[in-house]
């Protein structure tokens, strides 16, 4: 069951109370992808510049991630900049340089369009709409939103909505696109939308998963240490997609595993910057912090 | 196995963006005991002024609170007045009148000694203390601080922890205790201080429990609509409390689910203004939220 992925490819440059990199790898498809890759073959599309490094390449392709989609372009790779405070929570955006990525129109290759899961990470909703014209039949299709395209492309955004089955958010963004405070009635107004599913992404206090008249809490992993919060919400997805392309049935049940899979990949990619802590872990790192994530969340 | 509570009996003045309410039962001692009189017989100890309304005393006699320690006062009753914004999670204290309860020394009355269950709602350490001082060999003792006695009064609150088995306070005052800003290193801190476990409310993002070596991360439960938040963590602490009063074993098996039966109490309270819906409430509305807290955060 291989899974899709469109979204950013990119060279970041963070600081945080804890340290700071310049242009270490980044963007939604790269956090995504690698996460995914522990569970299913990825494959992206996406877009870089002649200056990303061939380094980059090799990791893609060494961990089994399709490249087929991801293009070279004439100029130079997508670049933020950014800063987090003590509240790991938000992001200061000191520069954003999207380059290459400005004139970015995915192209899914032939053999990719009947990718079974799909995720949509943070575009242009009329780019992730075009997306879903090229696809046959996806299972599966998950897309992430942000308050920018909620303001600016809202029609665009609700038109997307009533094509895909899970839409994710920040609670803020959630607030935003619904006029509700209440997190319960924000998420129901957004399936009147279409969507099968809305999950909320609330950082250090987890998610919550909603579907029509159902829903599901679940807390973030507690950490010792964060170090860089940068790609949390695409690895989140990338564990989730993952977990459920190996999935037997696609049921609220599968869902909720799958949501706590991604929770724990969100887990480990905070403890270091960049992607570093994602190549350092184990499929048995990943089942023991599934188990140890059941042991402090059981009660009778 | 009875429960000793000492705290304060109010009359609060509550403004939030879905009313205002005048002069309605409040204080900690008040939410604590009608919570916990769900499980378990409760005492209050405390003080009101001889202005405090005959139908509340009532209220507490019908309920089967015992009030031998909640003494008349010359004077008027505690008065606080306050303010929640839409981020109903901080409370914006317009007013306090201390009132009779400024000169209030908790005397525990000579048969309630033997309480098996004592809480220690949120006054001075120093007169906490002098509670343990008159108590015989509680089996449980449970205390709530805040940030003003950490700043004020800190050795008095560290002679204090080493004295009770569980310390609650919210994220803010944990951190302020321990100079960590994260939370699993300022709760080893706590502990280094002689608690057994110390308890972190979090409002609307649940609670998190910590013992040396342990913990359990415990969501909120997601409710439609909140009315006011006051009494929330009394009432948390009152349900805690009373079940574990009725519980074999005082396990962390036990506590933990004593933390839930404490999140659902306070689910309640916040539906509405004073104690209204806690004397709405029966036990099967209670085992039914129990249930329904269970689904909503199961996972494989």
């Amino acid at each position: 069951m291989s899974i899709l992925v469109i979204g950013s490819v990119a060279l970041d440059s963070v600081e945080t109370p804890f340290g700071k990199r310049e242009e270490i790898l980044g963007g939604s498809a790269t956090y995504f992808s690698i996460a995914a890759s522990f569970f299913s073959k990825v494959n992206i599309v996406a877009t870089v510049g002649e200056d990303f490094p061939k380094r980059y390449i090799t990791l893609f392709r060494n961990r089994n991630i399709g490249i087929e989609g991801l293009s070279v372009s004439p100029g130079k790779t997508f670049r933020w900049k950014g800063r987090y405070d003590y509240d790991l929570n938000t992001a200061n955006t000191i520069s954003t340089h999207l380059n290459v990525f400005k004139d970015f129109k995915p192209h899914v290759p032939r053999p990719l369009r009947d990718s079974e899961f799909v995720f949509l990470a943070n575009i242009d909703p009329v780019l992730q709409y075009s997306v879903l014209e090229q696809v046959k039949r996806p299972k599966l299709v998950a897309c992430d939103s942000m308050n920018f395209w909620i303001q600016n492309k809202r029609k665009d955004l609700e038109r997307l909505l009533d094509k895909i089955d899970i839409l994710l958010l920040n609670d803020a963004e959630a607030r935003q696109f619904s006029g509700e405070s209440n997190l319960i009635k924000a998420a129901q107004f957004i399936i009147s939308f279409g969507p099968k599913a809305v999950i909320i992404k609330r950082g250090e206090h987890g998610v919550l998963y909603f579907s029509k008249g159902s829903h599901f809490v679940a807390p973030a992993y507690l950490l010792e240490s964060i170090y860089d919060p940068t790609g949390a919400g695409d690895t989140f997805a990338g564990g989730m997609m993952g977990f459920l392309s190996k999935s037997k049935k696609l049921n609220e049940s599968a869902i909720r595993k799958a949501i706590i899979y991604g929770s724990i990949m969100a887990s480990f990619t905070v403890e270091d910057f960049s992607v570093n802590r994602l190549l350092e872990i184990s499929a048995k790192d990943i089942s023991n912090r599934y188990s140890h994530f059941r042991k402090i969340t059981k009660f009778g």
